[in-house]
């Protein structure tokens, strides 16, 4: 695995009326206008069903203190196991994106393409809504992009199966390289 | 921006036959066997003309210490300046893929996909080769996965416009789940 570092997100849809949820590092953005991100999950997981069937999935970002639930998430089959009994659950916009009330941010997604890649799909979706929970907002009125960084406390997957969290802001995009220091 | 968080990193091409290196976050892995990863770029940048033309480009992940001149990477067009004059390049396997010898670790990607987004562009490349700069590896003949996090101190960009360096190992992948805490 040379790709880092990497989110860890809950993956979301409906499979057979139910909703369920998968662990994933293949995720990320596209482009922001309109917004747009991508999953790439296996073709034979449980939650590929429910995307395929609805065309749509939801993001859910968990906080390191959701570690343990996020990584079992991944370990366990919707196939076997009711993983929305592991939630609090909640639907948006769209009736077919269930949502995790615990994650501090949850996008719903429309698929615009499918991308097969062998045993994998890539699931490209524009970003039809953007739930944060207030206490992570920065200033009232304020979108995401003001997210508080150290209230969200994201999962970072990482080259040696490694868990990190996010470290100290270090400097301001589109800014530093202004400077006469480079 | 609602997708955190994400990697920084330097793409490289070689554009009327010379190295030009961008900056981008639109990054992340898609599969791992075999190692499968995307960027996403605008149609009119100049980086991606030359990615066009030879079907290949690399991704550089710079270090926290390199910031300002990974920011200046991204404000800066090739069209204008000689950005390949700023680092130490070198090539690999792919004679159209010029690389930063100043990043610890660099991929070598040949696009397998292409996938129009309006004013953007995902190509989707199939990692061919990866560099890793010796004083990051783990032990000794360990492939990248035991690469030091601590060493590379990857440059991460996140909401709020802001760089972050990479925090605290927190835990281990596919083990925190299968213990009794949940």
């Amino acid at each position: 695995m040379f790709v880092y570092p990497m989110p860890t997100i809950l993956a979301g849809a409906l499979v057979d009326g139910r909703p369920n949820f998968t662990t994933l590092g293949n995720h990320g953005l596209m482009r922001v206008k309109p917004p747009t991100t991508y999953i790439s999950i296996c073709n034979g997981h449980y939650t590929t069903r429910g995307i395929l069937e609805h065309g749509t999935f939801s993001v859910n970002y968990p906080s390191v203190n959701q570690m343990a639930i996020a990584d079992r998430c991944g370990l366990v089959s919707g196939r076997d196991t009711d993983k929305s009994a592991w939630f609090d659950v909640f639907f948006g916009e769209l009736e077919t994106v269930p949502m995790i009330s615990e994650c501090p941010v949850n996008l719903e997604c429309r698929v615009i393409e499918t991308v097969p890649l062998g045993h994998m799909t890539v699931f490209i979706g524009e970003i039809t809504d953007v739930h944060i929970d207030e206490d992570v907002q920065g200033e009232a009125g304020r979108p995401t992009s003001y997210a508080r960084m150290d209230r969200l406390d994201p999962l970072i997957y990482c080259p040696g199966n490694a868990y990190h969290r996010l470290g100290d802001r270090v400097g301001q995009g589109f800014h530093e390289g202004r400077t006469d220091s480079v």
